[in-house]
């Protein structure tokens, strides 16, 4: 290394750190504020951020001009692009969020001991948060809100193509944020866009309590690996629609399509069709009809290709494939015996969704399957934290430790024992 | 590396990666077996431990032999040492266990979403424990029934010295669960001895699903350092009574004496006894004469040693040290403030407790010592999954996502959410 590069290393190293003992020292004044406190800074922060509108767009402009400089195309320059109405919706999840129960404070659990110690079971914060997550400058707003609703710090690391936006976005949630009477470092963004940032953040483990990745599967993958800090992962959405034996044609065919096609970018939308043998003649071609006709992308293992034979040959890999576009793969497979083992093996432990009028199948499917989220005669695009009722999500966790699924507000604490006694000793 | 450890190290992989995958099989099984089986299967081990005393004994003889030809000595020699009364303990332990509340299928809450849907968040097991613990074989019983109860399959990793002892402990345990109609990998002990296995089983992230280590600091931070997989981990107690300057004098004189001295080697021990500065010259001399008359040695700051000559300089190492022996150290503070202070500082997060008559110095204290557990006018000691009333415990996990505190069988579940409909698709 050059004297040059180490120096700079050292003081990003530095920077990092004093982000971080920033965040702790927000984490404890934000841990012990009223509800309404919070309530005051989110509805003041999505002021701001309206009131901002014109400079967050002249900062958007510049990251929009840089990646096309950079010939970013598609869909990631779709979701870093703002405009009056996408500010707005920002502005209206910081209202939602502020509109939800606040969930610290809450006694959980409380009972009292022979020996008179009474204990209870508080929820508290997690902390401090690391969030860190592409070029999406939504995400800065959602993420930020969701942290000062749960009582948290939040440090934010978005995509290095959307710098100048989440910039301007955090600008405005400070000023509201402050106005309020909340410590300015309640939320921090990294001010620089070197990746070794990341680095220090996934080892930052006295100053950063939790890990949230947001993004796509190398970003994720990445931060499970080298992170020193525990982590709340939303892998990937490879999720599944089984149509059963007893299922209802009608109920099959329509939430088939809107479990693929509703919108095929998002982690709920379903990734492979798996049909019971039993019905696949009278129910599968129907359901591909409607399925060509939304111009989906079609491919199947040998038996369905022989109802079908313009559906293209699936292979393994198809099976573990998250697609995120319209494209689904299809199966005819053994009964919901047949389904839960397919899911169990290729699936992401996601979200997965049974047709079916046979109620104890149903049953079956639901206690089989070993997923954050299942649902029976329903679309599996409902795997989403605001159609749960949660006001607004952080991501949907695949991991088997709580929090699993949809992580709102309530999802980002913890819990502490408060035990009270009158001079009890341990015999 | 020479062909044969290279071959050796193919076969220890493949070794532990069937034991992962047999454990993977039993989980299936055992997250849908009903309560009553796993209660019968916990009482069948229970028996079959007691009726093969004379086997155990046998093998921990051998441990104890090997033990002493690689000079073992004091605490871990103790704690390695069984005996009919300590194996009918543990025996006692699977009933105690036997006789919980089954956690796994309870609904934790359930609501209606306005389109109809019923959503239902339902208690899960983990899945694959994967428990790695020092030579205590005590602890090879209650990890396997806490998992049992639980509907967990778990992989054992005792201590090396205690090898002989936990492998007659577990064929005991599997006689039992067999006999009840369990698959026989439901608890799995690593068959060797070799320390490689506890890499492997550190990186198994597909067929482990949560590593609990249990042990010493080293244990602990070499399994946070290597583990891919999460980690409930219980690092250290360095636990903290405060006296504040309302406490009662007799209460204070009780709790301190019982918090430090009933047991010194346990994680609730108290480490650290702060006075405030207010009470320093009535509460603090008799409270040191009673530690003394119990053998305790002090080491104290300089107003301490102003008050007592007699008590030992402490150093700021001593802020930091978890003794677990007849070792305290006895600072003055400035108030509540200044307690809460030092604890959060100097602290593990585990469990901490203030001694006062006045309401609101200890509603602070409950509320901003940022421990696991938090008492008023009571003893650490009471840090203990039996005493909060969870029958048994695998640690006080002091890590911030939940769980926190003690961890007994509810404690080592996930949920996964159940969602009723009749056919919604999403608009």
């Amino acid at each position: 290394m050059t004297a040059a590069v180490m120096t700079k290393t050292q003081d990003l190293a530095a920077e990092m750190r004093a982000i971080g003992l920033k965040a702790r020292d927000a984490a404890a004044v934000l841990a012990r504020l009223p509800a309404a406190a919070k309530t005051a800074a989110l509805k003041a922060a999505a002021s701001e951020l309206r009131k901002g509108t014109g400079e967050i767009l002249a900062a958007n402009e510049c990251d929009m001009a840089e990646a096309a400089e950079k010939g970013v195309v598609g869909a990631m320059l779709d979701r870093l692009k703002l405009d009056e109405k996408r500010i707005e919706g920002i502005a209206k999840g910081l209202d939602d969020v502020a509109a939800l129960p606040d969930p610290v404070g809450e006694i959980m659990a409380s009972w009292t001991r022979p020996n008179g110690l009474l204990i209870e079971r508080v929820r508290v914060p997690l902390g401090v948060i690391g969030i860190i997550y592409e070029a999406r400058p939504n995400v800065t707003g959602d993420a930020g809100g969701l942290c000062i609703r749960s009582g948290n710090a939040a440090i934010l690391r978005g995509g290095s193509e959307s710098f100048h936006s989440s910039t301007a976005i955090v600008a405005a949630l400070k000023r509201g944020i402050v106005a309020a009477g909340l410590p300015e470092a309640s939320v921090q963004l990294v001010p620089t866009r070197d990746r070794a940032a990341v680095g220090h953040m996934l080892t930052m483990s006295d100053l950063i309590d939790i890990i949230v990745p947001r993004g796509g599967k190398s970003l994720i993958e990445r931060v499970q690996r080298e992170s020193r800090i525990p982590v709340i992962a939303h892998l990937e959405g490879l999720c599944h629609t089984y149509v059963d034996g007893a299922a209802d044609l009608e109920k099959a065919r329509a939430i088939t399509l809107n479990a693929k096609m509703r919108r095929v970018g998002v982690c709920g939308a379903t990734e492979t069709l798996l049909v019971d043998r039993a019905v696949a003649k009278t129910h599968l071609p129907p359901i591909l009809a409607d399925l060509r006709a939304a111009s989906c992308e079609l491919r199947g293992d040998a038996e369905t290709r022989a109802l079908d034979p313009q559906v293209l040959p699936a292979t393994e890999e198809d099976w573990a494939t998250e697609y995120l576009d319209a494209i689904l793969s299809v199966k005819v497979v053994d009964g919901v015996a047949g389904a839960i083992r397919h899911v169990n093996h290729y699936g992401s432990h996601h979200t997965d969704a049974i047709v079916t009028e046979d109620q104890a199948a149903a049953e079956r499917f639901l206690d089989e399957v070993d997923s954050a989220i299942v649902l029976h005669n329903s679309s599996t695009q409902f795997a989403d934290g605001a159609e749960f009722g949660m006001g607004a999500e952080i991501g949907i966790s695949t991991g088997r430790l709580p929090p699993r699924g949809p992580v709102g507000a309530e999802q980002l604490t913890s819990y502490k024992y408060r035990v009270r006694g009158t001079g009890q000793v341990r015999p």
